[in-house]
């Protein structure tokens, strides 16, 4: 297949946090038209098992690969660790996930302390993150915690006052007493907890959002591949799919996306 | 289609927590044979749509169906509030659901004060609890409201301690003000949660947990229908399958059952 400048980016997730790593598409990448995918009839991805969420994350793929895309972001930090390389096999187009940008990023900020990596259980069970900072620096001290209860507060809106932090101090207080200087949020969702989470480990660690550096890599391919959206009159079009009935999506994905979502179509995936 | 006496229970969830009814079930029957199925590939249903509910609630059913079951225990509020009449309808044996018993525990204690009723936010959109305690009795006063973090809080393991106590003041502060005397835990995971949501109500509220209700509701089913199995020689099997890996299950598992859980068969379910 060849990719055709003028065909959207496709971006999917396992439901409404992906949406933070669209927004930072759309702020660096004005001009591309894109669509989205949540598989909310599924979400979440983070406490399921790499070959369940590999076999939703071919098929989530595969829809988008049906309308013509021609790139694909796994906006998704549990699919992206759990399958990427079986994306990449699969699909003639080219496939970024969330990991490897937000790695980078760490290992270009940290001071010669330690990174730390927050994400679901999947995301750290697989030990990507881990292994993607250690590719780049193989001396380089990764300390990784799963903070399974930040995705159901992030849905819910408690991302400030005191259960959230509580919630926080819980996960995060080992950052600080093992000299992390910078700490990787590794779950689309956490930059919405990204004021508590501050707040726990200190002013003096950095923390790193992978969806701007998704961004910003995307940019790069598509320049490098001639793929770049011309220059468009007006405003770009952003379509948006969903699995589950659209009306949370819609209402919560807002606060994601930091615009309103006119609306979003239900699509019958079975798999 | 004519039921055999001999055929085991069929037993079904989103997940883990219907596994705190099979314990009832188990208790009550100790004679019976029970086939427990965890969707574990799609949980939670607590936030999804009633649609999307009643699909994976009938695919569940026809897996246990195909095994020769000879009764079949809806073992999740929001699968028996979206799903209980479309079961009904669809499938050769009995149904049960266990929102009906709880209802009636619930008018059968209330001294007169109004009922709360707590549950996942699918539950308690769906009204079904309101409207069997209402049907019971047209002028009770009932009191209802989601509580989404408690499912993500017991499956964690963190059932006490400042952060469950803290959200569970959030959540129920209402009950107190409200002159509840009775209080129906909509959830089957919410019985892992009762000490703090105890403390927080304070003893003059009486919980319910529908578990122990359902497993009475059973017994009476099968002996009127004769379908009660006769007494054994040696404990009766008890099979579990579900539809992700089984690890966590096992694991996590064991907490809700209260006895171990040997092993549990994964099983390719897709829709």
């Amino acid at each position: 297949m060849r990719q055709d400048s003028h065909g959207p980016i496709g971006v999917f997730d396992s439901g409404i946090g992906g949406l933070t790593v669209l927004k930072a598409l759309m702020a660096r990448l004005p001009h591309e038209r894109t669509l989205y995918l949540g598989d909310t009839a599924r979400v979440p991805y983070g406490t399921k098992s790499g070959e369940v969420v590999t076999r939703y994350s071919l098929k989530n793929a595969e829809f988008l690969l049906e309308r013509g895309i021609k790139l694909l972001v796994v906006a998704c930090n549990t699919a992206s660790a759990a399958a990427l390389p079986a994306l990449q096999a699969a699909l003639p187009v080219p496939v970024l996930g969330v990991i490897e940008p937000g790695a980078r990023t760490a290992l270009q900020r940290t001071r010669g302390g330690g990174v730390g990596v927050i994400g679901t259980p999947g995301t750290i069970r697989s030990g990507a993150y881990q292994r993607a900072l250690e590719a780049g620096n193989p001396k380089i001290a990764v300390k990784a915690t799963a903070c399974p209860l930040f995705v159901p507060l992030a849905e819910e809106g408690w991302t400030n006052g005191d259960v959230p932090l509580l919630v926080a101090r819980e996960y995060l207080a080992g950052f600080a007493r093992d000299g992390v200087d910078t700490l990787v949020l590794g779950c689309t969702h956490y930059p919405l907890l990204k004021g508590v989470i501050a707040e726990v480990v200190g002013p003096h660690v950095s923390l790193v959002d992978s969806a701007e550096a998704t961004a910003e890599a995307v940019a790069q391919l598509l320049e490098e591949k001639g793929l770049l959206a011309p220059a468009s009159v007006g405003a770009p079009e952003h379509a948006f799919f969903v699995t589950d009935v659209p009306e949370r999506f819609v209402e919560v994905g807002a606060r994601f996306l930091g615009r309103p979502i006119p609306s979003a179509e239900q699509v019958d995936l079975r798999f």
